[in-house]
C-alpha cells in the first residue's frame, strides 16, 4: 500500500476546499481557532507515519476522547457499562432526548452525549481521576509527556454546558449516575478539552487497529471488544450522520465539533484528519474529504 | 478456513435452542410455519457450499428481498433513489414514523418499510415488474429456475397490510410514490413472499461479498455500489438492533421475520441462517446465534 | 344584551382586515374562494338574529362538521365512541401521530383529523349515511332544505386526501375502523364539503346552546353531552391553538380550515363567523378576530 | 343554590373510597402522609362557607402554588411571561419534554413543570422573594398568619428534584432562566411545599371566582387576566387529563400531587377537594369524584 501516495492525493483534493464549513459556536473557546487550517495523518500498524498539512498543530478532540474513554472502560474488564448504556444508533438529536426519557435514562450508545457522560462517570468511578487516566494514556502512546487538557477550554465548556448538565440530571433522576453530577461534568469537560494533534491521534487509535494491543504491546482491552468499539464508531461515531459516514467512508470513524476525525482499518492502520469547519451534522467538512477520497485512492473499505 | 468444523460447531451450539423464540403472528400465512426448524449455509466466493439442519427448506424470504431489490436499483444506475429515501438508522419504529412525517416523507433507509417500499416502486418502475425481476435474478443465481414467490402468502400480506399501506399513503401525500399506491404494494407483498432456502440465499449473497458480480461473471452493480450495500446492512439491516448485530456478529446482515438472516464476509463468503422464532426486535433467535457463533469461531468479522 | 351593538363593533374592528391570512391551499378547490369576504351572524336562544357582511355566503364548513358529526355519534346513545377515542388535546400535529402509535390507534380526541375520521364511522354504522344524516339535521335546523355537501368539493378532497387515507390505514391495521375504509373516507370527505353560511352555521349551533334541544324542541341529544361537547370543543376544537382560543376568545369554539368558526355561548347564543384567510395554525383570521372583539365588547365569556 | 345539602351529598358519594388511590411516593416526604384522609370545602363571594370531612387538615399544596404565582405574575403587569411561556395544552409528559426540545426551551404552558418554574423564575425577579410574596398573599386571603411552607418538604423535594434540575438547565440552555438556577429552584420548591388546608384554599380561591378581586377589596389582577388563568387551567391545570377534566367536571380546576384540588366557578364559589391518593394520571381519586360529584349535584358548569 502506498501510503505516502495516498496522502499526497488527499491533500490535492481537500487543499481548495481547506476552511470550508461552519466552526463550531457554542464553546466559546473553539470559535476562536483559525478556520483555515488542515491537517491529516496515517499511523500504520507496520510503524509507519504520512501526514501532511497542519497534522502537528494540537486541536481540541472534543468526542474523539469518548471512544479512548470507552476503550479504558471496557479495559477494566467493565462490562457493567452495558447494564447503564444501549449500543444502538439514537437518530437525530430530539430523539436521543426522547429516547432517554421513554428508554427510563439509560442512553442510546456511549457516543451520544448522555452515554458518554456516562463512560466518563464509569471511568471515574473505575480510576478516580478520569480525564488524569485518559491523558495519561495518551502521552504513552504517542510519546508526548506534555499531552493534557485545555483548562481554558474546560473553563469554557462548564460555563456554557447547560444541556450536557441537563442530560446528566435527568438520568441522575433514574438514578443512572455514580458519581456527584457536577464532578462527573468536570471530568467530561475536562476530557472533551484533551489537545492533540492528527500525528498523536492516529499514533493513539493504532490500540483500536491492533485490537487493544498499545504501543509497548501490553494489553488495554480484548481483542473482542476492540472490534466491539469500531463496531460502535461505525454505527454511531458520527452524531446523526453514521450511516452516510459507513456509505460514504466505509470505516469507524469517531469526530469531534473541534473538527477532527479519527478513522481504524482493522489490522492496518489509524487516521486522523482535521479541519475546524463543520457541516450541519457536525462533522468536519474538510475531514470527511479527505478520509472519502483516502478510502477511494487505497480501496481500504471494511465492507 | 476450516467452514465444515465451522459449521459444525454452530450446530452444536444452536441445536439445543432449535424452536426458540416466538413465530411472527401478524401475517397469517407465516403462523402456520413449524417452529422447530433450523438451517445454516455457507457459500464461498471459491465456491465451496456448507450446510447443516433444513438448509434446503424453503421459506418465506421476507424483509431479507429488501437488499436483493436496493442493488437492482442501483444495478440501474438509479442513484436517483437516494433523492426519496436517506440512509441513517432509524432508531425505534414510532421515531421511523414520526420522522417520516417530519422528515417530509423521505424515509430514514432503504431497509425500513417505507423506504423498502419505495425502492420496490423505483424498481417497479425501471423494469414493470419489480417482483419478477427479482425472481429471474434468484433463479438465476441459485440454479433453481422455480424459485419465485409463494402467492397464498402474499395474498395473506394483502390481507393484512394496512400499516403498509398507511405509510404508502402518507409518502404519497408528501409526493414521493411513482406508482400507483396499490400496484406498489402489491409488488411490494409479493417481493416479501418469495421463497428460498439457506442454500439458495447463501448463493444469492455472493453477489454482495463479490462486489457486485454474478455467478455468471457479468456485474449486477458496481464495485462501490455493492460496499455501501453492504455499509448499509450493517447500519440498517436488522431493525432496532443493527447496533446489536454489529456489536455482536460484525458482519453486514439483512434479517426478515420468515426467520432467516443473510450475513456477508465481503470478498469471502455469504452466509443465510434460518429459524423461525423471533426475539421481541424481529430477528431470529436462533439465526442470531448461529451467526454469532460462526463469527466467534472464525473469528471472521469487519471490524 | 345589544347584539346589534356588538355586531356592529365586530365589522368595524374586523372590516380593514378582510382578506387577511392565507386560503388554505391543500384542497384544490378551496384555493378558488375568493379571500376578501367576511361574514359574522349571532342566532339567540331567544331567536335573536344578527348579521353583518357576507354572512348568507354558503361555504364549506369542513371540520365545523365535526361538531355535529359527534353531537349525532353522542345523541344515538353511542357511548361506546369514548372507547375508539379518547378525549385529551393533541399538542402539535406530529404528536398527533406518534402519540395515534403510541396510544395503539386510539386517537386523543374527535376533533382531530383521526378522531374525527372515526366519529364519521361510527355515524355511518349507526345511519348506514353519515353524510345524508348530517345534512337532514343541518337542513332542519336551518329551515333551509337545499342545504347539502358540494359534490365538487368532495371529490376534490378524495382526490387529495392521502393524509387521511394514511391515518385511516393506521387506525384500520389496530382494528379501530367498524366500515371498509374507503368508505368512511368517502362519507368523511362528503361531511367537510357541506356548504352553508355563517346565519345557516350561527342557527344550526343553537343545539349546543340549548344544550341538546333542537328547534323543533325535540333534544338530539342529552344536556350532559352538550356540555361535554361544548368541553371538548373548548379544549381541542381549534387544532394546535385551543389554549390561545381558550384564552383569548373563551368560549368553545369550532373552526374549520375553509375559514369558518362556530362558537358556543351556553344558554345564550351560537355565533358563526368566517373569513377564508388562515393562520399558521390553521384558524381564520378575521374570524378569530371577530369572535375576540364581540367576547371583549360584550364581556361574554364562560370564565 | 343549597350548597350545603350539595357538600352533604358529595361526602355520601366519596365517603366509601377514602383512601383510594396511590400516595405520590417520589417526594420522600409525601410518601408519609396518611392516606385514609378526605376533606372537601365551598367558599362562595357571598362569605359562605361549606364543609366536610377533613377539611381544615393543612397539606403540601405542591402545583396548585401554579395557579396563584400565575396571578401574581400577571397581577405585577408581567405579560412579558408570555414570551417565555406559551398557552397550550402539553399532551402526554414525554411529549412536553421534545417540546420543550422543539419548541427551543419555551415550554407549552406556565402549568406543566418547565413552564412553572419560569413563572417562578419571574416571580422572584419582580420580587426578589417569591415563595415568600405566596405565602404573604395565602396568609391575608385566608385570615390565617401562620400560613408558609414546610422547610423539610421543601428540604425532600431538593434532594429528590433532579427532573426539575434537568428542565431548568435544559431551559438556561436556551437563555430562557432569569435568575441563577439553584436559586429559582430553591423557591419553586419552597412554593410547592406551602401548606393549607381545603377551607384556606377555597378562601384563597375566591380571588379567581371574583376575577381578580382580592378579600379587601383590592385587586390581585385585571377581570381579563383572572378569566384567562380560569381558562389556562380548565385547558392545562389537570396535567394529562385536562380534556377528561373538562368533560367530566366541566370547571376550571387546578390539581396537585399532595392530593388537592382547586375548581372554580366564576362569579359563584371556589372548591377545594383534598384526598392523598391519586391515579395514574397524577390527580387525587376522591378530589375528582367529589368534584364531579358536586357538579351532578348543583348543575354548575361552564359549559
Amino acid at each position: 500500500m502506498d501510503y505516502e501516495r495516498a496522502v499526497g492525493e488527499v491533500w490535492a483534493a481537500t487543499r481548495p476546499h481547506i476552511g470550508a464549513g461552519k466552526v463550531a459556536d457554542y464553546i466559546p473557546d473553539l470559535i476562536c481557532v483559525d478556520p483555515v487550517q488542515f491537517g491529516f495523518a496515517v499511523a500504520t500498524v507496520d510503524g509507519e507515519l504520512h501526514q501532511v498539512g497542519d497534522a502537528e498543530v494540537p486541536f481540541s478532540i472534543q468526542s474523539i476522547s469518548k471512544a479512548f474513554a470507552l476503550a479504558h472502560v471496557l479495559g477494566h474488564d467493565d462490562a457493567s457499562i452495558w447494564r447503564r448504556v444501549n449500543r444502538e444508533p439514537s437518530g437525530t438529536r430530539f430523539n436521543s432526548l426522547i429516547q432517554l426519557e421513554i428508554e427510563r435514562g439509560v442512553p442510546r450508545n456511549p457516543f451520544i452525549n448522555a452515554g458518554a457522560l456516562l463512560v466518563t462517570d464509569q471511568l471515574l468511578a473505575d480510576t478516580g481521576d478520569a480525564c488524569g487516566a485518559l491523558c495519561a494514556f495518551l502521552a504513552a502512546e504517542t510519546g508526548n509527556p506534555d499531552l493534557t487538557y485545555d483548562p481554558a477550554m474546560a473553563e469554557s465548556e462548564t460555563r456554557t454546558g447547560n444541556r450536557n448538565r441537563s442530560l446528566a440530571y435527568l438520568m441522575a433522576d433514574f438514578g443512572n449516575v455514580l458519581n456527584p453530577v457536577d464532578e462527573m461534568l468536570d471530568h467530561y469537560f475536562r476530557q472533551c478539552s484533551i489537545m492533540a494533534s492528527c500525528v498523536e491521534l492516529a499514533r493513539a487509535g493504532l490500540v483500536l487497529a491492533r485490537h487493544g494491543v498499545r504501543r509497548d504491546g501490553t494489553r488495554l482491552l480484548s481483542k473482542q471488544d476492540a472490534r466491539r468499539i469500531n463496531a460502535i464508531m461505525l454505527t454511531c461515531g458520527t452524531y446523526d450522520a453514521a450511516g452516510e459516514f459507513a456509505y460514504r467512508v466505509g470505516l469507524p470513524c469517531k469526530s469531534g465539533v473541534g473538527g477532527g476525525i479519527l478513522a481504524i482499518v482493522p489490522d492496518r492502520c489509524a487516521i486522523a484528519a482535521w479541519g475546524p469547519g463543520l457541516d450541519e451534522k457536525g462533522n468536519s467538512v474538510t475531514a470527511a474529504m479527505a478520509l472519502e477520497t483516502f478510502g477511494n485512492v487505497t480501496g481500504l473499505s471494511i465492507f
